[in-house]
């Protein structure tokens, strides 16, 4: 019976930033948009686990993943796709708690164009070295530090999914050379070469900022680690908008105060948020945003339900999801 | 005689930062790239006036302003063209030192590559909340700040000379809208409209970035003064990329001081080097760029010299040379 309605539950959690939050209103406003997919589902959003062990046991679909995940074939004996509204999904892993036959997807392609915006400013604000002209204004000191143009520089992107692609697209267009690093080295529109993460460090040395954009797995923990940063060039610059631990930030940290790097900027810390007694804070060099790099301060939500539509449509017609989680992969 | 060589002296000043230096190195490499027209000329090169006084004896072209410029006419009776290495040129009015036979021209197209990339970051920057987040990094406070995208929202740009295109362009890049002031309201490719000054006021309230890149005369002296600022919405950026007295910066400090505008950000002070006592330094919200948004640290005086041949051509030409300065207009 096509016509019979799917049930679906919007889990949400009050200690997420309010821009994350799936409101009534917004859930409104994007089946608005998406009429006739709306019309089919039937709909309990709740709120940290206020109506959450009942609407489990009738949900064929979960938005937003529930923070006790014990037993969860037996608690939502339907459900049949489990939605994050994250695109890093580090923290859920390992899946050992997802039952065999639920499709687990993440929320890619929600965060592109912010990327893309923070990664042109983050890049060009190392070439500027305004880590170094803030710091002077911390002292009053008026200190011309000159540079060059952007234009030609070598930009090294590891990982090239939704993030990565943002940071391309912004070194693209501030006219840098784009080299990217990937598990499958297939080409990127906006990268000029893309290498399998065997060349990584062939490529370190070459770069004039290095952008981590990969999701945390255990193959890329501390990815960039001692060893790889002492393969950068003494005047290159580290962003990171993926997850901390990709880096090692204690190595990063030694660098930075030996003037061994031009600046860093991290978007991620861990823990977040970053305890005031951490020594990142004041690190020379460094710039600490307070991971805010790649979500829509507005339309976060309805960027993410409208790419969700897209795949409910999917779903509906027994296609294959996009964006599903890979067990082995980690991401 | 077209084969006569014509005298040239170029004038340095040690006091200049070294990326500004016209030095032999330079001046044989921009010779190399316009051998014809170098071939034409009878060159002398000083610092600091030490050759000056005899060059100026047979100079017909002049390239560096000297710092003393009394009876010019008496000293240099042969010079018809004197070329500043600057763009702005405030600091030499008022003209009454300039024999009525010598045309006077600035390094006008000399910084638009890298106004356009300096702004492009300043605009993010602004609208990112970057003032407020480092800010709270110097007080180790982790404290999320989400801005939605920057596409549509409004810059508008004050001056659209060289510097000013250059603002107009990387707007247009962040898919701003591009609103323009100029003297003579004569349309702008990169600006999706362009106003007289008479309309400044009715365009301010409309602005989420103001961008000053205007030249300092005394009809732009304080053109941004109290009353203005007070147009701005609260949550406006304010960037100048022009000269500080545009700005009353007074009125600018203490709007930042009582939460009333988002932040500015100035690449230029008065005076400069901007003294440690200054209270622009520790203004909430603001963030000083040490006068660098538009100089390229390694090219200034290739792309500079390359300019001057051109117009040296229309100058063997008989032809008007381009970027006269006008006595009355101030620029």
């Amino acid at each position: 019976m096509p016509s019979e309605k799917i049930r679906l539950h919007i889990e949400n959690a009050r200690r997420k930033a309010g821009i994350f939050h799936i409101t009534p209103e917004r859930w409104a406003a994007a089946s608005a948009r998406h009429p006739a997919l709306a019309g089919r589902l039937d709909v309990t959003l709740g709120w940290d686990a206020d109506i959450l062990e009942g609407a489990l046991e009738t949900a064929q679909i979960m938005i937003g993943v529930p923070s006790h995940r014990e037993h969860l074939q037996r608690r939502a004996p339907h459900l049949r796709w489990l939605h994050a509204t994250s695109a890093g999904v580090d923290g859920f892993f390992p899946l050992d708690w997802l039952p065999r036959g639920i499709v687990f997807t993440n929320n890619h392609g929600a965060h592109g164009v912010k990327a893309e915006q923070y990664m042109r400013m983050a890049l060009t604000m190392l070439h500027t070295r305004m880590p170094r002209i803030i710091a002077n204004q911390r002292e009053r000191r008026w200190q011309q530090v000159f540079t060059p143009s952007i234009a030609g520089k070598t930009a090294l992107i590891v990982g090239l999914g939704d993030l990565g692609e943002g940071a391309a697209r912004a070194a693209r267009q501030l006219n840098m050379k784009v080299l990217g690093v990937r598990r499958r080295a297939k080409k990127s529109r906006h990268a000029d070469a893309v290498y399998p993460y065997t060349e990584l460090d062939a490529l370190l040395p070459l770069a004039d900022c290095v952008v981590l954009a990969v999701p945390l797995t255990p193959e890329t923990h501390h990815l960039l680690d001692r060893r790889r940063l002492d393969l950068l060039k003494p005047d290159a610059g580290v962003i990171n908008i993926a997850r901390a631990p990709v880096a090692d930030y204690a190595a990063l940290c030694e660098k930075l105060r030996r003037g061994e790097l031009a600046g860093a900027i991290l978007d991620v810390a861990d823990p977040e948020p970053l305890p005031a007694d951490s020594p990142l804070w004041d690190t020379p060099n460094l710039i600490i945003t307070p991971h805010i790099s790649c979500d829509d301060g507005e339309q976060y939500i309805d960027i993410s339900l409208d790419l969700w539509f897209g795949n409910l449509a999917r779903f509906l017609a027994h296609k294959p999801l996009k964006h599903r989680v890979g067990r082995k992969l980690g991401y």
